[in-house]
């Protein structure tokens, strides 16, 4: 017997001769359409090439004899299913052929429709649909679609005739153009397919049918589906299969139809069947939007002028919802399908997994727990880590009307409508007064934290998406725009210019962080909104999950939101942000120009109170959970004033001269500061400084301690390359510390631990956790050094570099796992190696993402930190971590 | 029988209780006096208290009984030696002691001298000596030694009761005080160590041996020995032996003497006995300078009036040089020797292995293989490679009179003499001019490089041993002094202070780059002389070493001078430092300043011709040797002009306007230009211009084929950190490649690879030598990358760094094996089992240093690649590595 290369589906009431099991034979889609069928459910008749005919194809280069014996056999099935003939000129059965292979692939053919039509068949289709102009709409565009994929001709030239005959008209939409005109358009077309490619357009419907096939097949093998294939590890052998479908028509009279619908609302998740649909019509008339298209149950209309499926064609509509309650419980999921009714009888077109909004996901998700069709593992698997960011944050309302003047990155998400103003004092000064406010700035330094804190939102015209301006906001939980590149700023007279709009201080901006866009005026936003089933989900990803999950928060408020999002302690507290402030950094200031350690040291005094007050409050909202404090980690020339006013003003203070200040600040300059003097390097050369943070700290504790409050106080050395410095400044941190606790006579449990974020720190975690009692890796700067690349100026490459996947992803996004997973799994391994409980975290910016997560989860970390607002997403990526890897 | 715990040594014609082999027990000092009286050779005689009491001594806290009856017993034998007795008030033997555990270790107690002294016994010294100053001299600095080491009075305190003394008496040297006053000193300080310790100085002999004793034990223990063991990785089990042994004295008359001698000439390595005595002294009158040494033997008489030992006491001149020779033989080395003669006798107080300078080193080595007493092996390791960077430049003539006016940092090692200019420019006006001048900056840029090239030496400012002008500097073999932090120069007046003193363009200064002294005026220098015996050894070294040798040179002359040193090919040449001759400059700033690819492309074809001559000339050179050239790696921006002068200049020439040379300096600006757009990233953004030089180097070796050249090209993908860049560019470059050898019709051998020089490199070694034919280890990036640490910017903590011993060694001169190190390990086995016969070399500066070199040899890699002048220390290197690691 012959090998079987043609599988049957669709129908009514019959079974396919596949099943969802032989996407290895079928592809996606045939295994898909097959299912379908045995479910009972009535899909246009059609039959599936297999995948081996692609490799057979490749082998002989050509169609086998036996393919033809059963693909003519097939089609005497389809037409009997349907009752017409393909070429039959009177009642024409037409075709559509599509890809399909076992993965979804870009890059090779899509579909080719209504195979079957030439100069006879034509006839048929007006006369089974009464409609002439549609039947030629349908010829020209088989022709234009054929010729392009098929016979390889110039679609644009093609496209050309069309334009030439709309002008010639006079008309602006395809639309308008008439069957006369479009029975000249086809007669033009074929003429122009003949010059363009040397060859007629065939017009035997089985020349049509194997020109289709074959186009299929050579898809396969185009360099974009190569090159697709490379990227994604698809192995070359698996090859495509080939869908040739009936084609059936919503167009045929009143009792025809097509539409699209969702087994639940996909914008919130509740359990309503949810969907559109138009009489006598095709799915291009939806697109074209000459008709407006009707709910398709009662219960959707918001019109009672509207005319409902349900009220309209109320047999097909039972019908219907019985199929989507069959698909909805065979798939387990909320369901988008597709439908056509020709001359009164149902057809599926499709259906898949609907997409949602993260608020829909999360209802439905629970639902169906609560329905039994779903576990809870299944829930949390349902709903992806990433898209939850959109209900954490207030969100542009998506009814509202827009401005849209310009575009930037979505640097971090949510919505923001406030004023505009260009400088940080001003953000304070209008805060002050009640205002909301944007802050606008060619790009943000450490000394517009203060603003950036008042501030609804942050428009920047320099700097990626982890520029600083980037980094702060998401910290915050707080809008921001990014690089938004025509934003043209003059401080002096305060205005600024974006596209063709321009405003000024005072005047209303909004901004959404989620989509990059800044819209003039104020528009609407909608607030978050932590369901009862997100508390539900939440709590289920909490059971599953493995990994801790802490936050980078460097003051009480941002502790506080952290908590109230779940967060299990601080993984980050930046000792170096609290220096920013109006108030202290005039003393910072002094101890940097300081020219001598006495000068330091007293300078120091006056900060210590206020680091201590600091600590203290924090480790009150964190009552009972571990705080990790890292010590003062940027170079000193940060903190030191750039403009001459600010120069003037600081020589002032201090009693010095301008020149001196900008001598010891050019002093400080470095070539390379990330790679400078910073970190320990400072806690080395400047002992003072660090010795005066611990106290602080230590002090904060025993005096919240003293409260009654439970705290874990953790001491991070930060930029650690060799363990010699984690060993003198912690034998430093543990005196001052058993100092500080002998003289409150109180005795705390504390950690001293460091930052691993250079690669030396991994390549001897054996060695430095004999120091250290933990390890956070600081995965932004160990991707700067493990690459080579400041994060500063990789924008001159890194987007082409990503663009053309050269980095597969950009890897201050995404752990690289390839370079820098090896790297922390070295240092995971070697430092359990010395110290075999190691309590190990991430404290970069990846400890929120999920595939990063994942990595952590994977490579035995103990937890993962990141932004408070990503705490949520965190949980739930650590719990779908959990899941993916259980074994 | 009780256990032994002391060890005699020393005599006549006796053998000792040890030798040798028993450093563990008698320490490094004891065994060896033991090793001589072995020998016949006459030692003053004591004893070894064995380590094993060390031990004792911490467990119980005190000196056994047992301790004590034999080191009586002892005495009693070394009395009946000397035929004096301890305490002795008519003829009094005093006793040194000493520490000496089985490595030399600093920090521990050093000696203790004339133990045995007391107002009774000094009588007996006094009548024995017939010197009553020289008795009460030794009385007073017993007193200031014992108390300050073992009663732990306050030096200064009792140097201060001398200086009184001496101002009473109106003199300035001890030496001018009378034995009255001598007398009356003594009963001062006894008064100050009772007011100081609260402890009368012990009296008694035995007691002051006792106190003596347990003081070297105690200095086991001090916080500097811990710090040093730790350093070191000295076990604290080990223990410190302690070596009491007779005092002998040469100024007990003129049959008395003392003096010191070297077994060959230190100097030269000359095959003669050297040396210098003084009869009727002791070793501090040599310091003090108040007598002229005389030459030891008459050989060694530079003028006939002196009289030498050999004339002056014949009989113990031969017995000396019959102890030399048996040193000699038997150490198997040059020998460093001390002796004392003391009424007629003779004795031996000190053999050791002589320094020497690196041309007697050769020497010394060389003769004695012919001499049959060591291997060839042994003479090459008995060579330091680093000392032989001597032999290999011209040197400040050691005789010559010399005006030091200040000191900067050794950079690169030689002399130069010349005269002052302070600009490139200057320098090679003068230097066409037949002028030898010597190059005066603040600090240099690679603008610099064609001036520096054409100097005799570079002084700059600023910059460490790392920095341009050192780098570049010791890549020419060139003397440079860098970081002459005094050094004030006024370009505008084209003057230039340092220290007390000022010279102008056209003044004469010379520079010691082997000291880093800056002298006025022509100071005389030396050629090196690259004698018989170094060739000889260098030959020797060749068939020991595994690891071939290569250069890093950018020039036909640079690649001469390497294959002269003996360069088996080159490792390195950096294309970029082709592109800042002055006539080539201005291409290479217009195909910067180009605002897209045509203009790019059309200033690359005036570069292409000069890269190509520069290459055809290199393969000329090293005719049958494989060349490694690095494409382009420095950032654009380094190329760009600076000054206004510079800015108007290209203006000027490229017909744009001032303003918009200096945007696009700008909109090139990085935060962090070690981390930036360089490298293999240049490559990939700007195609055309790594295609350029690929072809410039492929058409330059078919060039070199046609005249016969034998031509190995290997191109080097500098800053590779993903395998997907290596990938793109080499098949760029094999596509170049092959098509300019079809168009030349000829086929040649060449290789693509890359530098390894970013930890993800190494870290997914594997992936890139699937691509790589070969891996050259960039260590100076892989350094700064994998400490996280900028070499220009490290100036402000490294030193303290190193000097502190928190990194053991500074990264940038030696490897560090166990950070660094253990990346390249990984890279290595990676690399290796993708591509089993992975040629690996290094070409970073670590590629010349000994130590590092050894690391490569342990690594299995198959060369190193360094500054021409460092070939030989490579070799050498290599050599020592082998023979270091044969098993």
């Amino acid at each position: 017997m012959a090998k079987k290369l043609v599988y049957l589906f669709g129908g009514r009431g019959t079974k396919a001769e596949g099943n969802a099991e032989m996407k290895d034979i079928l592809g996606g889609k045939g295994a898909n359409l097959a299912e379908m069928t045995n479910l009972g459910i009535p899909v246009p008749p059609g039959f599936t090439i297999s995948t081996e005919m692609c490799r057979i194809y490749y082998e002989t280069n050509g169609l086998p004899k036996e393919l033809k014996t059963q693909v003519k056999e097939a089609i005497r099935k389809v037409e009997r299913i349907m009752e017409l003939g393909y070429g039959d000129v009177e009642a024409p059965l037409l075709f559509s052929v599509r890809s399909g292979a076992k993965a979804s692939m870009p890059g090779m053919m899509d579909t080719v429709l209504n195979l079957g039509l030439n100069d006879a068949t034509v006839h048929g289709l007006v006369k089974m649909s009464g409609n002439e102009r549609f039947a030629y709409d349908c010829y020209r565009r088989f022709i234009q679609m054929y010729s392009d994929v098929v016979m390889g001709a110039d679609s644009d030239a093609l496209e050309e005739e069309l334009e030439k005959m709309k002008h010639k008209k006079g008309v602006r939409l395809d639309t308008e153009l008439t069957a006369d005109d479009l029975k000249k358009l086809v007669a033009v077309l074929k003429e122009k397919v003949k010059k363009l490619t040397g060859k007629d357009l065939p017009s035997d419907p089985m020349d049509q049918l194997w020109g289709g096939i074959e186009a299929v097949f050579k898809s396969w093998n185009t360099p974009r589906a190569i090159t697709y294939r490379k990227l994604n590890s698809i192995p070359d052998e698996w090859g495509t299969a080939v869908n040739v479908q009936a084609m059936v028509f919503g167009n045929m009279g009143e009792n025809s139809a097509t539409g699209v619908a969702f087994t639940r609302d996909p914008a919130t998740g509740e359990n309503v069947f949810y969907g559109e649909y138009l009489q006598n019509a095709q799915g291009e008339d939806v697109v074209a939007g000459i008709r407006t298209p009707m709910p398709i149950n009662i219960k959707g209309k918001r019109d009672a002028s509207f005319l409902s499926m349900q009220e309209a064609l109320p047999d097909q509509y039972n019908q219907l919802e019985e199929i989507y309650l069959t698909l909805e419980r065979h798939y387990r999921d909320m369901q988008d399908i597709e439908f056509t009714i020709q001359e009164g009888n149902l057809w599926m077109l499709q259906t898949r997994t609907g997409k949602r909004t993260a608020a829909a996901a999360v209802n439905i998700a629970v639902d169906m727990v609560k329905e039994g069709l779903i576990t809870r593992e299944e829930a949390v698997s349902r709903v992806n880590p990433d898209q939850i960011d959109q209900l954490l944050h207030p969100q542009i309302d998506p009814k509202a009307e827009k401005n849209v003047i310009g575009k930037g990155l979505p640097a971090s998400p949510g919505a923001a409508v406030g004023k505009v103003v260009f400088s940080a004092e001003d953000a304070e000064v209008e805060a002050a007064r009640g205002e909301k406010v944007i802050l606008v700035r060619i790009e943000t330094s450490p000394e517009d934290i203060h603003g950036m804190n008042v501030a609804q939102g942050i428009l920047t015209a320099r700097g990626g998406m982890t520029s600083h301006a980037a980094v702060v906001a998401r910290g915050m939980g707080k809008c921001c725009v990014s690089g938004c590149q025509d934003l043209v700023i003059d401080y002096k007279k305060q205005v600024a210019r974006l596209g063709a709009a321009a405003f000024k201080k005072g005047d209303y901006i909004s901004l959404n962080g989620t989509t990059g866009e800044v819209m003039l005026g104020e528009v609407a936003t909608v607030e978050p909104s932590l369901s009862g089933a997100f508390g539900t989900l939440m709590k289920w990803a909490d059971k599953i999950r493995k990994l801790g999950v802490r936050t980078n928060a460097d003051t009480p408020k941002d502790s506080r939101v952290a908590r109230d999002f779940g967060a299990e302690g601080i993984g980050l507290c930046r000792t170096e942000h609290m220096f920013f402030d109006a108030d202290r950094i005039l003393a910072v200031r002094e101890m940097i120009l300081s020219d001598d350690e006495q000068g330091r040291r007293k300078a120091l005094e006056k900060i210590k109170p206020m680091q201590k007050g600091d600590f203290e409050a924090i480790f009150e909202v964190m009552d009972g959970l571990p705080v990790t404090i890292r010590l003062l980690d940027p170079p000193l020339h940060e903190f030191l004033p750039n403009t001459d006013a600010e120069v003037a003003e600081v020589a002032k203070a201090l009693k010095k001269t301008p020149a001196y200040i900008e001598a010891k600040r050019d002093s400080l300059h470095e070539s390379n500061p990330m790679l400078g003097h910073r970190g320990c390097r400072l806690g080395i050369t400047f002992p003072e400084i660090y010795e005066m943070q611990v106290r602080a700290i230590m002090e904060a504790a025993c005096g919240a301690a003293k409260k009654g409050v439970k705290v874990k106080p953790e001491i991070m050395i930060p930029l650690v390359a060799h363990v010699n410095e984690l060993a003198a400044l912690k034998a430093m941190a543990v005196e001052v510390a058993e100092e500080v606790m002998k003289a409150s006579k109180i005795k705390l449990d504390y950690l001293v631990g460091t930052m691993i974020e250079l690669p030396r720190a991994a390549l001897t975690a054996d060695e430095i956790a004999r120091q250290a009692e933990f390890f956070s890796f600081g995965t932004n700067d160990l991707t700067q050094t493990t690459f080579g690349l400041s994060r500063d100026d990789a924008g001159k490459f890194l987007p082409f570099y990503v663009d053309k996947k050269i980095f597969p992803k950009d890897p201050f996004t995404a752990i690289d796992q390839d370079g820098l997973g090896e790297l922390i799994k070295i240092g995971v391994k070697k430092g359990r190696s010395a110290r075999r409980n190691l309590k190990i975290g991430i404290c970069g910016e990846h400890g929120g993402e999920p595939s990063s997560i994942e990595f952590c989860h994977r490579a035995g970390f103990n937890y993962v930190s990141c932004s408070p607002y990503r705490v949520p997403i965190a949980r739930l990526a650590a719990a779908h971590a959990a899941l993916k890897n259980k074994k």
